[in-house]
């Protein structure tokens, strides 16, 4: 029983955890499919609305319990946290809607269809469900049949939980408008549960990461243009594999570099200082140069935590420092990124 | 039912690829296990010994069928090809293996054990099926608890398939020959099956990678000094990931960089050049750094494809152009580099 994605009404779970770093499957869900969303679960914020919390979601309202949103017939699992287990306290929650019939759609590491009591409930009502990051990868990199007219462009990141996916949608988008055939390549559980296709690369055995996003490549380079999501970063001491295994597997042409303004330390690893990013934009261009030529053509400023004067100051700067079409997608839009790559395409044509 | 290693009776399935880089795991079982080696199983060179193909092993024979060495009682699968799977030709083999009884191990991805047919042999003649790559490491990187004065030395490569785990084998005995506390950290399948523990990096999710290998570094930090095996190179395009998360999560003080001379392109893809040695050691200890300070200390030449007079010249146009401890561990024997290990210990405890 697939379910037709034009029926999801989706709750949620977010519970302890509304907030757009942490929630950001949450967030990510709120602005690319808002018309799918019925409510959050959070028994600790009821009665806030998502816009409040999460600075998306209009009216989306914050809800106690399942029962207060009667209409959804999903559950979706709304946090992505550091080693992807699921929160003990979450597990009444999830086999609460599953044994409603409730559909789950979740992106752990830890599958829901592996615990034998969610899989006995879902067999039980009928539910579904589905382990986003579950996937059979087991296809070495070969570098052979890629169509070098399609255009591959590739966010990279000073660190993780930065933005990467919601830049490379936006630029997506962005080309859409412009007229172009652009696709954008979902690698992680959110960017896949927005695109409805992609492919969970964090999840995958560590040798068949460079082919896993070779595969997606060669399955969508008929389109003009890809834009490949990025995942963590080249220096971060977790999930600096994953980083370059996608950075050397999806080859980029050219590279959009993002970090957030005014991080200074790992998230998740505050006793970890962050590398300069212009440090980080050099070992980019030379890593990913290793495998195919590479450059870094923008740069994507997160600054939600600046208000607008900072943020302007900090642009100026960033773009002054590099001397590089610089945004923040959100704040500013995506045009000044989106005419940097259609620049870069045509220069690169002309060659 | 656990076999002990002591009583193992090693045939070593080599069919077509008894030669030292296909089949280097039936190659470096000769090496360091060859109390357990009763033959070699190829047909297509029955009546060779192990010698005269694999330029170890001795008298041990090539033999043209189990029945033919009955007196093991396991069956070893010696190669390690890209990808991992199973050659078709050889399940007839595994089969017949198991049916008699004889216990099984392999390092390949494709597990033996989910092979129902196999599993269902094994169960009725009561053999144990030994899959090394089997894994279920879960645990992100968290760079704590870390003991400083244990010395971590990390062998790094140009490219796969060249003797980075022969070199931190030979290195560790030539430490422990000095009366050093050292220990042998294998990450890959032959690794393990010669030390008889260790991770098989390759096989780890990809998040998991660096946690992986750093919960080797904790286990073991107790010894004086570590020396673990590296996989693939920087530059691989299949297996870069597998390099840059065994990197970060091992955190090397030093390293030491493994070449084959005379190799131009890259193993398997022979249409993708290897990336110059020196731009690589400037890459790596680049990379490394972005965790933790770490260099190049010494270089390791694999020259089995030159005669004496060949090798010995290019030992010193290495060691002139780098300026660096430079020697092929086999050839010339490890001292070289055992002694910069030392020094380069020496000097970090002064600072």
């Amino acid at each position: 029983m697939t379910q037709a994605k034009a029926t999801r009404r989706l709750i949620i779970l977010t519970e302890g955890h509304t907030e757009p770093i942490t929630g950001k499957t949450a967030s990510c869900i709120l602005r690319y499919r808002p018309e799918e969303v019925v409510a959050l679960l959070d028994s600790t914020k009821a009665g806030h609305t998502a816009q409040e919390l999460m600075g998306v979601g209009g009216s989306t309202p914050v809800v106690a319990k399942l029962a207060d949103a009667a209409d959804a017939n999903t559950l979706m699992i709304g946090i992505a946290p550091s080693g992807g287990r699921i929160p003990p306290a979450w597990k009444a929650i999830i086999l609460d809607a599953l044994s409603r019939g409730m559909n789950v759609v979740s992106g752990l590491h830890e599958f829901i269809s592996d615990n034998p009591e969610f899989a006995a409930a879902a067999t039980k009502s009928g539910a579904q469900i589905i382990d986003v990051r579950k996937n059979d990868e087991h296809d070495v990199s070969h570098r052979q049949n890629i169509r070098e007219e399609c255009l591959r462009i590739h966010t990279v990141g000073q660190d993780c939980s930065i933005g990467k996916m919601l830049v490379a949608v936006e630029l997506t988008n962005a080309l859409k408008k412009r007229g172009k055939d652009a696709k954008f390549i979902a690698t992680g559980q959110t960017g896949i549960m927005v695109e409805g296709d992609g492919v969970p690369i964090d999840r995958v055995i560590a040798d068949f990461v460079a082919g896993a996003i070779e595969k997606q490549v060669l399955a969508q380079q008929h389109h003009e243009m890809l834009v490949v999501e990025g995942q963590g970063s080249i220096s971060h001491p977790k999930y600096s594999a994953v980083t370059l295994g996608l950075l050397h597997g999806c080859a980029p042409h050219a590279m959009i570099l993002c970090y957030e303004a005014g991080r200074t330390n790992v998230y998740g690893m505050e006793y970890v200082k962050l590398q300069p990013l212009d440090k980080l934009l050099k070992v980019y261009e030379t890593v990913a140069s290793l495998v195919s030529p590479s450059k870094v053509i923008g740069i994507a400023i997160n600054s939600r935590l600046l208000n607008a004067e900072q943020a302007a100051a900090e642009r100026d700067k960033t773009r002054r420092e590099f001397g590089l079409p610089t945004c923040d997608v959100v704040r500013d839009g995506p045009d000044e990124l989106a005419d940097a790559i259609l620049k870069f395409n045509t220069e690169r044509s002309l060659k």
